[in-house]
């Protein structure tokens, strides 16, 4: 059994990945750090888990942790600057889901972040936690940082076509729609029912910091500098992100083409459903299950694809990405307990 | 492994069914039966089953389901009809989601559908498969009467106090309101998004068939004959049924002594939470899970219990209890492929 | 013109009062009080008003507020105590949107709000607006205690049957359901959009203030003491109240005998539309209007009525009412500003 | 008083038509059409308007409709082309909200809707009714095609850059979000609650027929053919259309300079409001209302302007800007009937 110990249980990203560990075959939950909810169990914070998960959280304890095998930290950003140096020392694998160790150039990160980065020399060593791109150096990795809900969707949706040359590299557009359990466990009025329901926005256009992210990652596919715009949306619904993505091609492709260049490129990833020609995504496929859905139009009349792509934010693109980040560390069959259905309904 | 056959597999409880199916560690999926979708496989009619079950849907041939142990039988009102006798016949147990089982007396049965009934001998043979209630029947049984989904909250949440003999038997009130799931997969417009989201209804008000159901079973547990008030609403969520009931006592008596009367009943009861003095159960603890969560509070002014309990109509109150009756008909755990906390987000 | 001072006005009864008033051929609003947007244009608040009303919020200031002919105080509880004596110390008619002045007796007051009334002689001369049962008081008020919105809803269900002397007067149940603005302008974790869709649950069972003033109101229609039961919900929608109300009749009745009884007891009232048997209520028939809609329902095997009553808890159940009991003070046609439709979508 | 037909009353467009003109103070709604609810009143089939409007429902009479001023057509696609030309000749102004009498060139029509237009000469006379566009046309016409939501929505969010010359013609992309009632009142599967609500998707990408509206209008505003992407998408909630418009500039701007030039633009328009620098639209600021409101951020890094344009598809996407037509030919105020605040809750 693989002893875990997940820090920021208590969050909407920490009690998703208590809810996958707590079903996972090969996993002991040894330890849920909280800050907030010190001494209280994890089934009176989320009374889901009565019965099933009545275990104590706890404020941090290097000690108790550092028994563990690995550590998940679903942390707020700068909470985890000094805790996992920490536990990389204590010789515990780290999934880190802060955007902190994401990058490949400490710049980036200081551009997009505005501040210095606490740990240089860990964020060279990281690994950045996309598993199918990056499966062979996460093997090894004992850092990860894992990747961003927008992002896993956005890079997934559009890595075939990159890493295919058949795409410009100049006006990619990567308009995203994201539910309310990506602003997190948030007291904030914005996020109130009332005012949430029934209601979409953008929000900071131009300036999200998963751009950055994104454009690394294709950047790497195509070989050559990708800028992308990036417009995030808040839409009424707890989980599911969709981003529709604008590609221009150099060439005349059918929409045949293109789906095939796609299906190609997935065959071997099982998360990853590359929908047939004249069928598309919706949210409520992916939403509690690790898949990543993918669907493909050209617009012929433009020379344009109009790739859609959807997962769950909390569960591919946070909570259960990182366990299957932890499968791989860990030598498991990548998909172990996370072989289920969507919820659908 | 036991060989099982889902018939009515497209359905919204037979969708659920088929979920939890494929998580179980005992069971093979060997038959799903569907007359709409005959010759299409699942995942093309519930995408979210891509990769993790493509069987096809066929429409109803006995022989082939005449090699599984069971047949979970969705089937419209009136289909089941003709088809379970022919299943019980070929010796297969049977769990039979519609109504046609689930009455001791077949004049009740005549009464609240308006019709005869057309298996008298299998109505006689058949148990009523309210696990918590009715564990040791159902072992042996042959053909059982899964309960609806109001019902099983609604009986649930009285039977301490019914068979304590410290409820009165006039004035029991359940006040329940359900989610639009309760009503299938269903193209009337009253279903339509836009006619249900900000929108909250009762229906069937005194005429609603649960009501036979729920007072067969509190008459047996209290003794005598009960006659309840029972209101259905339909409120703007997908899963979740929540029953409010009041139950004036005999003698005065304190929350706490309740609560204490509601444990102590349900204490060997994994499924069954019975919350704390000052907790009250929610949907969203239970949704997508198999549990029960109850909760009282005693109004001393007027000497009288009021019982919240809220379950998963889909689950507990369809396709879990299901499956939960077929654990206890194999000898399995009764627990065995329903140990999973709720959704909550 | 009737110059209007809205205090609280953007909590979210104060702005509904805003929109309505908005609206209003007789109304000039001339004062907008906000401690906490003090020095912010009411469409800077509420960006809906933009083009519509841009006037500024204001921190309450007595002598401007005493140019106005009438204040509508939808204040934090307490805040309200100092500030409506002064108001009717300059003069103005004050129409309270809070639960001060909702009482004929302080003693009760004092025993469900658990502290001491600080204004009693105001008290004793304000009037309950409900504007129905009160019309002819509400003529020569200077204070006005506007209803709850439970409190609406369920008093105009039941009065009918509790002033026709058919009724039990124990064993009442009223169990409500509001939508999330019941809650306000919360910033509190319990009403975000995350915990609060797809979610419903019962809170405050047995001591909800809202009961005391039911029961104040239907003792003084049944001419002896009434006390209920009264349970309150949460459900997943912006607006609408709907109480199901079970009432023990007497003798026998039909259903045809109750609705004809209640449309007789609202021949005159616009705002109540009675069902007619067989047609039941919705609140999304209601919400965005000042309507109250009632449906009747007699169960003849308990010899008992199931009225089901629904409001916009918003409208008439706070800011339309409001504006309803400014219409009577200042002698215009009760109707006017509220003669529309609801929303429906 | 204006004398008004409402044909097709019955479906979404229709009865918000309706309920717009019930607060109409010049007009009298003669006649209401509807096919389906012949015989019965109007009250009946959206109870939100009993004791507001109780005119019954008839199958189409031309000589009564004769009688009216004018005639709203909101009839199935193909039902309004046989009556059309009947209303004209007798002497009716038309404003018709389906898609057949909004084009300048009878082949954009043909090609986008598949077959052949059926009034080539109605065609030729009509007049797109963008009020903000084409406010000196509608003055003097009969026949007005009342443009679609989500070009109403896209074409006034894009029109300022395109008519100013500082917009590049190619690489224009419009993503577009829609509340569920732009489907209309429809049975169909993928519309009812619970496979709605929850959930996102793309649909009908780079075929949808609105595409070659926004593209005729952004055409002429640009004096060169313009080629768009568009993709709609589905958002559970009732109203809104929200696009999200990417249009590359020519040369460097600032978010400060494209925002003045949309506010230069649109100076006179009351029903579109321009958001400041920072400020972002959310389709709750514009349900219920006839407003636009449109937000622009220049991400500098691509030279790319994206604009944020909202509506209530309903409303300033159908009913509302039908109504605004009528009161420009009629010469009315232009916001009469329409100058109310959005619900907001």
């Amino acid at each position: 059994m693989i002893k875990v110990a997940v820090l920021g249980a208590t969050g909407y990203a920490g009690i998703e990945l208590v809810r996958i560990l707590s079903n996972h075959p090969d996993v002991s939950i040894e330890f849920l750090g909280s800050h907030s909810f010190d001494g209280q169990k994890i089934s009176e914070v989320y009374k889901n888990f009565v019965h099933i998960l009545d275990k104590e959280c706890k404020e941090l304890d290097l000690d108790e942790v550092a028994k563990c095998d690995v550590a998940f930290t679903a942390l707020p950003h700068g909470a985890s600057k000094t805790v996992i140096p920490q536990l990389i020392e204590k010789g515990l694998k780290v999934i880190d889901l802060s955007g902190d160790f994401r990058y490949d150039d400490i710049s980036v990160y200081e551009k997009w972040y505005g501040e210095e980065h606490s740990s240089p020399e860990l964020l060279e060593e990281s690994v950045y936690g996309l598993c199918e791109l990056h499966r062979d150096k996460i093997k090894n990795a004992r850092l990860i940082g894992n990747p961003g809900c927008y992002t896993t969707c956005s890079i997934l949706g559009a890595a075939p076509l990159l890493a295919s040359g058949l795409a410009e590299s100049k006006n990619i557009i990567v308009d995203a729609k994201s539910g309310v359990t990506g602003a997190g466990r948030s007291t904030n009025l914005a996020y109130s029912f009332c005012e949430c329901t029934e209601n979409t926005k953008a929000y900071k256009i131009a300036t999200h910091r998963h751009t950055s992210e994104i454009e690394q990652e294709l950047s790497k596919l195509a070989g050559e500098e990708i800028m992308i715009s990036f417009t995030p949306h808040l839409i009424p619904q707890k989980r599911g992100i969709f981003s529709t993505i604008y590609i221009n091609l150099k060439e005349k492709h059918t929409t045949e083409e293109i789906v095939n260049l796609y299906k190609e490129y997935y065959k071997n990833e099982y998360f990853v459903r590359v929908k047939d020609k004249g069928d598309l995504p919706e949210t409520k496929f992916v939403a509690g299950s690790n898949f990543v859905d993918i669907g493909v139009v050209v617009d012929e009349r433009l020379n344009r694809a109009v790739v859609v792509s959807t997962i769950d934010n909390l569960f591919k693109g946070a909570a259960g990405q990182a366990v299957q980040n932890m499968n791989i560390l860990f030598g498991l069959d990548e998909t172990t307990g996370l072989k289920n259905a969507g919820f659908y309904l």
